[in-house]
């Protein structure tokens, strides 16, 4: 389940991030293409701009029928919902479900088979996570510094998060609020042990003007390769 | 205060931080070009690899006569204790001490002037800041997930740092244990309040071969533009 309904306003650039161009191509698409080039997917539902759906189909549709395109929510959360269960309608019907950022477009396959590997040998659920490299501190409501918060026991979580289907439905189900931008947290709340697995730099999200010039450069390297 | 000692084992090439290539000249080279095009800076003090000095010296010796490099300590915080108390021997003394990364080599010179002018308009130490973009999780020993950290109230913090002289001076000599990677931190010990202001996606610590090819791009773009 790819959430890519969201509008993308810390880029800064007035269009939806889905379709935010990397080398003349829609971020959506190098995402799916990133998704579909780990072997361990069946099938990928992407959750597109309700307004621009018929446009993120044709974008997509190009690269097989292993893709479907569902209308997304107002936030992130629906989205994830609206995949899940259009994942869940399909025969054979799915036993691991991933979530994964658009804005991951880079995630290398390895971190995809070490997630899935993860929940198949046993874990309710299982995210990458980096070692949290700036100093992090705790501020009050006027930014001003409270504390520093001990980094060697915080890990930064990536994309893709995988889950035991009927735990992630589980979790979606008992999720009180409106939003939340973690599907592992709703599983923690569950009671259920979320499991780590090594992450990687190149799964980093797309969230500034400067990772989008990140992103330019792998790709001319891709292509140069 | 450039801490620049450091041997770079998290980047895996060999060879001390301060010495790996970018753009086919060394890293501290580019960090105190950075610093020296902040206008807000008179003096540089580099705390080089030890086993290096003379090396170090001679590479930066062109870049006018405001650095000087001292022999850095066997951590962190050992290096930047011997850098500022070369900057203390200075006529006429600092009364704003800066204590900068080399690794974060791109820092603009917007986030030094707003870190001095903060220090100069009465505070006693001031650090840049960013949002945390990921989601943060905390772990046990056997980095299994504990709990979902509130990531709102979390600040990234960069470099450079800035101090009034007396406080960098009595947090120093207050410091208990061998080593700490934040002076703001020990400043907070203290008892005093440290400031933030805006960061800079550009002020990121280079810290994965990712981040070196990023840097190669930023280099290679600065000389066509």
């Amino acid at each position: 389940v790819v959430p890519a309904a969201g509008r993308g306003d810390r880029l800064g650039l007035g269009v939806a991030k889905a379709f935010v161009p990397l080398a003349g191509e829609p971020l959506v698409l190098h995402a799916v293409r990133g998704v579909l080039a780990s072997s361990c997917v069946d099938a990928v539902v992407v959750a597109a701009p309700p307004d621009d759906l018929d446009r993120a189909a044709a974008l997509l549709s190009g690269l097989g029928d292993r893709i479907s395109v569902v209308p997304g929510g107002a936030t992130r959360t629906e989205s994830v919902r609206r995949g899940l269960v259009h994942a869940l309608g399909m025969r054979p019907a799915a036993d691991v479900v991933l979530v994964h950022d658009a804005a991951r477009a880079f995630a290398p396959p390895a971190v995809f088979a070490a997630v899935v590997a993860a929940v198949r040998g046993g874990a309710p659920a299982a995210v990458p996570v980096l070692p949290v490299v700036d100093t992090i501190k705790r501020v009050d409501a006027a930014d001003r510094i409270m504390s520093t918060v001990d980094r060697s026991v915080l890990r930064s979580v990536q994309t893709p998060q995988g889950f035991r289907v009927d735990v992630l439905c589980r979790a979606h189900a008992a999720q009180p609020g409106p939003e939340t931008t973690d599907d592992a947290g709703l599983v923690e709340a569950l009671g259920e042990q979320v499991h780590t697995v090594p992450g990687d730099p190149m799964a980093f999200k797309i969230t500034t003007t400067l990772d989008l010039a990140v992103a330019e450069v792998l790709l001319s390297r891709e292509h140069a390769g």
